[in-house]
C-alpha cells in the first residue's frame, strides 16, 4: 500500500511549485519530501540529497574555533588562499594521491561547487574559437546548471557505453572536432559509483593532450571506492586513479564535504597542473586584462570576483584535517566506510524486491558499496520511478536529470537511519506487491 | 626624497607580473606593496585595500563557535539560507532601515561579493532583449570584473555629473534606450564616499519603474555616512536613504565585512523586493527550467549552483550580530566611527601638502569622513599619482580603474596605524617638496 496518496502528493507539488518529483531538481526533491513529512507526520527515508550522514569532523571544528579566537575573521583572505591550507593540501595530495604539486597550485574555494564553477568559467574562456565542454555521463547535474549560468555549450557522452565501444577512439573522434575547451567527469562517479581505472585515465590524458583540451576531474568522493586493498593509508600504495599522474592541462577538485562530513562549512581545494597554471592565454588577457596567465586569472579575476576568497576559519579547519590525515591520526576512509555498509544493506533489500542496479559494473568489476548507487525497476522510466518510490516513502533523484540514457534513480546511502531498514523492507515489499513485474 | 627607487619599484613589478602600480587591480596593488615591504624592510602605509582595521566582532565569533559545537558543519545549508539569519536580517532591515521585508526575501550569500555576482547574473538574464547594466560612476571595479566573467555588457555614467545636469532627465534618456536590464550603484559610494539623498533615490526608483529596470543597491558601508544626526540607533530615525522605500524591482546588498569587521568570514545578505522575488520571467524558465520565478531561480538555479549555500557557522555569526544590534547591545556605528577620525587626520595632512579631494561634495554638502575618500594632485593623472605615492611609501588605488573620468586615487582610512601618522606627515612633506605645483 502507498504511503502517500495521489492527492497528497499532487497537493505537495502544487504548494512547492514543483511539476512532479520525477522532474524536480535534487534540492526540490529534498524540499518536497520534507514538506510531505511535515504535513503528514509520516517519515520519508531520505536517499535524495548527497549530504553527509555524520557529525562534522571534530579536528576541523576545533581548528576553526581556534582560528576564530585568533581573529582570522577580520581581513579578506588572500586571493589564492591561506598558505596554511595551500601547504596542507600539497602534503595531502602527495600522501594520498602520490602526486607532487607545490602549494602554489592549490587554491582554496568555497566548496568544490565554486571550484567547479571557476574551473568551467576559466577553461571555457581560454580559447578564442572553442568553449564547449564534454561531460562524461551520467554526471552531477549541478555542473550543467553552472554552464547554463555562464552560457557554456556542452555535450554529454555515456561513459559506460564508451567503455565497451573503445574509449580512446570515441573520445578522440569527439574531442578532435575543434569545438571543445574542456572535458569533465567525477571519479568515483556521481551518480553511478562507477570508477575509471588508471588505464582509462591514461587514455583520457593522452587524448586531451592531443586535442589541447583541459581535463576537469572531480574527486568529491576521494578514496571512497572501498573495493579491494583500499585507499587512504598516507604515503602508502595503493593510490586512487587520477589523470594528474600524466601531467598535461588538468584541474582536480577536492572537497571536504564528504570525506570530512563538512558540507555545511563550504570548503574545498582546486589543484591546477603547473603547466596549465603558468600558461598564457591571449583570450584571457583580452577579457580580463593583465597577462592572461591561467592561474593568476583564475584566482585574481575569476574566483576572487565571485566570493573574495574562501571563509578564513574554514581554511584553517580543512588544513588541520588534512594535516592530521597525513600524520595518520585521522582515518577519514574508516570514518566514511559506514556508507559502504549501509549501501550493502540497502541494495540487498531493493534487489530482493525486484529492483536492479542500473549501472552494475565498471572496468574493475561489480561497483563497490559506497555513497551512491543506481536502481531500476522493470516497466518504470526514471521520472515514474522517482514518483512511485516517493509514494512509498522513499525519496530519490531521477537519472534522467543526471544525463543518463538509462531508466533509473540515484540512491544515496548517507542519511538512512539504522531503525529505518525495517521500514524500508516493509515499504519495498508493498512496492513489489503493487508493481507486478511484467 | 623617495622611499623606493625607480629600480626597486620596477623590479617589484616585474617579479609580481604587474605592468605598473597605477595600472594594477586593488589586489595586485596590495600584493605589490606587501612585496616591497618584505624585500626592503621599509613599511608602506596601506591605503589600497578596503579591508577592516579592527578585530572581528566578538558576538559573531562566539556565535560561530557555538554553532560549530552544535554540529552545523555537516549538512548542506538550505539553498535560500538558514531561517535564523533570514529572520535576523528581516529584523535588522526593519530596525535600521525602516523597511519591512519578510524573512523569505533575505538571502544569505558568501559575502556581498557573491550577492552582487548573483544579482548581476539573474538580473541580466531576465529579459530576452536587454541584458546591459548601467553603472553609476565612480564604482567598485570588481562589479565590472564580475560582468566580464558573465559576459554582461555595461556602461558607466558619472553620478557627480548627472547630479548637476539633472539626474532624472539623464537617467531617463539612458535607461529608456531599451538595452538595460539593471542599474547598479553603491551608497555610500565606493570609492568617492559621496552619498545619494533620499530625494535622488526617489528619482532612481521612479525612472527604473518607468523603464522596467532592476535596481541593485550596494549597502556595503551601511550607516557609515557619519555626518549629521547619525544613523544606527535601532528602531529610531534618521534612517539611511534607500531605493527600497519606493517598492518596485530592487535588490539590496548587505555585508558583514565592514560594519562588523567580518571580511575574512565571507558573509552577507541580499534582500530582494517582494514584487521582483515573485515575478515570473519566461527567459529564466527557458534557461533554467522550472517556472522562471525570480527568487526561486536566483536561489535554486544560480546561487546554489555557485557555492551550495553560505558557510553555516557564519550564518549563525551574522544572525547573532544583527540580533544584538537590533536589541541595542551592539553599537556597530560607534565601532566603525574610528574610521571617520582617521580619515579626518589623513585628509588634514594630505590637504596641507597640496592635495585636493577629487570628489569633495554630494547633494547634502561636503562629503563626510569615513572609510574612503579620493585625492588628486596637480599635474598628475590617476596612474601617475598611484605610482608616485607608492614611491613615497603610500599605497592607493587608481580612480581610472574605478570608472572615474577625473584624475585621482582612492584612499582607505581603515588600515593606517596610529604611529604611522607622523610617518605620513614626513612622507607627504617630501612628496610636496619633490612635486612642485604648477
Amino acid at each position: 500500500m502507498r504511503v502517500f496518496s495521489t492527492e497528497t502528493m499532487a497537493d505537495a507539488c502544487r504548494r512547492n511549485k514543483i511539476t512532479s518529483p520525477g522532474k524536480a531538481s535534487i534540492m526540490d526533491c529534498a524540499k518536497l519530501s520534507s514538506y510531505l513529512e511535515k504535513t503528514t507526520g509520516i517519515s520519508v527515508i531520505h536517499m535524495e540529497l548527497g549530504s553527509p550522514g555524520f557529525a562534522p569532523n571534530k579536528v576541523g571544528v576545533e581548528a576553526e574555533k581556534a582560528a576564530l579566537d585568533a581573529g582570522v575573521g577580520s581581513g579578506y583572505p588572500p586571493t589564492d588562499g591561506l598558505p596554511v591550507l595551500k601547504e596542507a593540501s600539497s602534503r595531502f595530495v602527495r600522501a594520498f594521491l602520490d602526486v607532487d604539486l607545490e602549494p602554489r597550485y592549490h587554491i582554496p574555494t568555497t566548496g568544490s561547487m565554486l571550484g567547479a564553477f571557476g574551473a568551467l568559467a576559466a577553461a571555457s574562456q581560454c580559447f578564442p574559437t572553442r568553449s564547449k565542454v564534454l561531460v562524461l555521463e551520467p554526471s552531477f547535474s549541478a555542473n550543467k546548471q553552472q554552464m547554463a549560468i555562464l552560457g557554456i555549450p556542452w555535450k554529454g557522452m555515456e561513459a559506460a557505453t564508451l567503455r565497451s565501444s573503445g574509449l580512446e577512439e570515441s573520445l578522440r573522434r569527439e574531442l578532435s572536432s575543434g569545438e571543445y575547451a574542456a572535458l569533465m567527469y567525477s571519479n568515483p562517479n556521481n551518480p553511478s559509483w562507477m570508477c575509471f581505472t588508471q588505464e582509462e585515465l591514461e587514455v583520457v590524458a593522452r587524448v586531451a593532450e592531443e586535442t589541447g583540451v583541459i581535463v576537469i576531474e572531480d574527486l568529491a568522493y576521494f578514496c571512497m571506492d572501498l573495493r579491494g586493498a583500499g585507499y587512504g593509508t598516507p604515503w602508502e600504495a595503493p593510490y586512487p586513479p587520477t589523470v594528474a599522474r600524466y601531467g598535461g592541462r588538468y584541474i582536480l577538485l577536492m572537497s571536504a564535504s564528504k570525506i570530512f562530513s563538512y558540507a555545511g562549512q563550504r570548503i574545498g581545494v582546486m589543484c591546477v597542473s603547473p603547466s596549465l597554471y603558468d600558461e598564457r592565454f591571449p583570450a584571457l588577457a583580452g577579457r580580463y586584462g593583465g597577462l592572461g596567465i591561467f592561474g593568476l586569472t583564475l584566482t585574481g579575476s575569476i574566483l576572487d570576483m565571485i566570493t573574495s576568497g574562501a571563509t578564513a576559519s574554514t581554511q584553517w579547519g580543512l588544513a588541520a584535517m588534512m594535516d592530521r590525515s597525513c600524520e595518520g591520526s585521522l582515518d577519514f576512509v574508516a570514518d566514511v566506510s559506514e556508507y559502504g555498509r549501509r549501501a550493502a544493506r540497502m541494495k540487498e533489500i531493493f534487489l530482493r524486491h525486484g529492483f536492479g542496479i542500473t549501472y552494475p559494473r565498471d572496468a574493475a568489476g561489480p561497483i563497490g558499496d559506497g555513497f551512491f548507487f543506481t536502481l531500476s525497476y522493470p516497466g518504470l522510466d526514471s521520472a515514474a520511478l522517482v514518483d512511485e518510490l516517493l509514494a512509498y516513502g522513499v525519496s530519490s533523484v531521477s537519472l534522467e536529470k543526471m544525463g543518463s540514457s538509462l531508466n533509473g534513480v540515484r540512491i544515496c546511502s548517507s542519511r538512512i537511519r539504522s531503525e529505518q531498514f525495517d521500514l524500508l523492507e516493509q515499504r519495498m515489499a508493498a512496492f513489489e506487491e503493487d508493481h507486478p513485474r511484467v
